[in-house]
């Protein structure tokens, strides 16, 4: 192992010294994804592409279970349309691409590559609504948007991204709240239990939400060097976009009403999270609940007879209940171990002539680089027992790692301090006032990421405003942000 | 029953006077699809989605077991990467849709929301292929493509629809060979066996292949209305795209090579054609194998004790086999009959008082009207054979049709006559000649649909062509399409 490690380490630059490096050099050498020729733009590879549809999976089924349906709606949108809500043009118009012409032809109205969907769904919302009977709308759209950054990294900021989109109507203010909680709810879910990322949930602040939300919820992930991820949003929208689009039903009262109104999403930004939380210094760490492979078996001294052949037979025992992958190729063991190391296979499964004629295989873990020897009618069993363990390991220890990574302050100067000594989450009273909020991101770099919810607030210090002096309802969870 | 199909005929045109009247109102009145806002772009709803969602299960799978696997490009294309094939500028460069600002700013170059992938997807194949050790490259996309079309209808040509494109490298010319016609059997399985849609497939004429392709091979299915829906097209590319974009190997030899490249595809469309297939006057008629409800559950006198709870009970036994739907809305069973007939719902469970009391229900078929009475201990069981009679079913009616439709033809007035009398397909002898190609399209309105492979080829009349009279090989199937 010793030697593994050191072989990857060549190849990665330290996480330690230089996490963006590092990031850079684990995305590209796992082949998840790679720069496009169109600047700001990436390709995602089969093995970025492969988590990427486990994550799709993970979250169509609990959409679906709750109610949901899938539809897909028109990639561009008029310009018009999009300047129907004030806030939502002011906050989405610097970052559109915009198509002028269609064949040789100038269009008469730009019409905008999706940003996201309000206002083109709220608009065919208008159209088939028409009684209370018909609520709620439960809808959501898989696709690609596109947002025109100027500093992107692959992942975590690109000019277009793939994500879902939740869009949904109701009769009462209280069943769009509920819903909004509830999507919050299945995307901390989906992002503890599958993807092993411990979330502070909470509400943004006003400067942070949404362009045109009367709230925005969100999930917050804390990654290696000590930066917040934004993973997930839901958007309670209110009346904005239902009255700006004339959304109207005839509501049981037999009167006109304008419905309540939520969105919400996430993204292939996840993957970035899953990288940056779980990696190491031998490169991925997958989750087995979302890694496109959980099993690699590799064979040891594979021209001797008989080794393929029983590398083979337990392949076809384990792929009944994992995703497994058999590494027959002409490199070296060694050679092997690295690359599946790197691309962060939960475990790896040893087997060589002498395996064999004890009846037994050898079975490494990604997470701890434990290894056990297990007999071969026990491999399936054992197997699923360390897929288990290391699932839980893994959110054990990011918990440990956010926890270790949260510092609390009671005034501006144990802020800057404890942010430099140990990056990570700041939690600290908060008067509400975006003056501090710009004050604080100005002197510190960290943003606010978001105001916990009432079971789990608490009081830092003696309740006063980190940034002001003043009393202090609440307390905020600050970080620099990806 | 007599009273229903009344009904429905009421909302439907008269699929024989106005058929395309009667599709329009099919897909409106079934909430598959609507007409966006943006003109030529239609919005998929969660009904026409969910067929969607099913086609894509289908092929994926395939598509995977065949060793494929998913990846993701960039939606914009530069232009000048789009201009490097030449005859495939030429051919897509009239549909683009252009984006050339973002946010504010002009952009230096503009780019092309993609009309198909085969430039961007080379330019990355270019900077990862280096041996013949990677070969072969087995890649798939699923996503939407845009291309800017005058006339529209939804699902049939709209100026954005869903696909799948896959793109594929080899080391030799019989390997990409073999790829193409392994993809067009693949479209052509689903096609039958799925949709339940006979497909004639062959070769499509230099004039109708794809731009930049050596060899373009078709599904084409026979519409209800005797035109044709080219379904599906899976290309041999040759080494067109792999040297213009200079993708080049070290082969077995240790030489430089230029790899071979096939691309395929099939796309929402499809639901058109299922639509246009099987659609009858009482609306849409799903096969079980693509139906996003296979039974619909309708209580008579929902109200009378036992009723509803009878019904969910079977509702729990039959969704684990089946997708079922209960519909217990406040609306009459009449009115509930016609609305998932209208849907094309493959069979209908009834189930009231009496039959609680019989200890039966009442299994009524989309397809044929038929009704049978089954034992409540046998509704599963039953269902199930009759879900399989009606697939079969209708893949026979749906074969009937197109040999009903299809005529030969050896001289040109003959050719228009049988047309005129009996719209469908002409099959007819072919020189091989574009001219003469020309020259029925501009006397028929037909175009050359495929030339049948050899083992489906045969000699119309004295092997001469239909149109120029000189001798002929091989017969074409000719038809008005889509």
């Amino acid at each position: 192992m010793a030697k593994n490690k050191k072989q990857n380490k060549k190849e990665l630059a330290d996480m330690e010294e230089n996490f963006p490096q590092w990031y850079t050099d684990v995305i590209s050498k796992t082949e998840m994804v790679d720069y496009s020729p169109v600047k700001g733009f990436m390709v995602i590879r089969p093995y970025g592409y492969a988590i990427w549809e486990n994550i799709q999976k993970e979250f169509d089924k609990r959409f679906k279970a709750t109610g949901h349906q899938n539809m897909y709606f028109p990639l561009l949108i008029p310009k018009s349309m999009l300047e129907k809500e004030a806030e939502h043009v002011e906050g989405f118009a610097p970052e559109v691409a915009w198509v002028t012409k269609g064949g040789d032809k100038e269009l008469n109205e730009p019409l905008a590559v999706r940003p996201t969907s309000e206002t083109i769904i709220c608009s065919m919302y208008a159209k088939w609504l028409h009684s209370y009977r018909q609520l709620p709308f439960l809808y959501n759209q898989w696709c690609s948007v596109v947002r025109w950054e100027k500093t992107t990294r692959p992942f975590l900021r690109t000019s277009e991204f793939l994500w879902q989109e939740g869009h949904t109507l109701h009769e009462t203010a209280e069943e769009a709240q509920a819903e909004t909680m509830q999507m919050l709810n299945i995307y901390r879910e989906v992002a503890e239990e599958v993807l092993a990322i411990p979330m502070l949930t909470g509400r943004k602040s006003d400067k942070e939400k949404f362009a045109g939300a009367d709230a925005t919820y969100t999930i917050e992930a804390l990654m290696h060097d000590g930066q917040a991820l934004q993973s997930g949003t839901s958007h309670n929208l209110g009346q904005h976009f239902t009255k700006a689009f004339e959304i109207q039903y005839l509501d049981r009262n037999n009167e006109q009403s304008y419905p309540y109104h939520t969105s919400w999403g996430v993204s292939s930004r996840l993957i970035g999270g899953l990288i940056m939380v779980h990696g190491d210094e031998n490169g991925l760490v997958l989750p087995p609940k979302i890694a496109p492979v959980q099993i690699v078996i590799i064979p040891v001294a594979q021209h001797k007879e008989g080794v393929l052949d029983k590398a083979y037979e337990l392949k076809k025992i384990l792929e009944q209940n994992y995703r497994v992958e058999l590494d027959d190729s002409d490199n070296s063991p060694g050679w092997k171990f690295n690359q599946w190391e790197m691309k962060g296979v939960p475990i790896r499964l040893e087997i060589g002539p002498r395996d064999i004629e004890n009846g037994q295989a050898v079975l490494a873990r990604r997470d701890t680089s434990e290894k056990i020897t297990v007999a071969l009618d026990e491999v399936g069993t054992q197997a699923g027992d360390l897929l288990d363990a290391i699932q839980k390991n893994l959110f054990e220890k990011a918990l440990k790692m956010r926890e270790e990574k949260t510092s609390s302050a009671e005034n501006m100067d144990e802020f800057q301090e404890k942010l430099a000594e140990n990056p990570g989450f700041i939690k600290a009273m908060w008067c509400g006032d975006r003056a501090c909020e710009d004050q604080i991101k100005e002197q510190t770099g960290a943003s606010l990421r978001a105001v916990p919810f009432d079971e789990e607030q608490e009081i830092i210090g003696d309740g006063t405003c980190v940034c002001c002096g003043k009393p202090a309802e609440k307390v905020a969870w600050f970080a620099r942000a990806y």
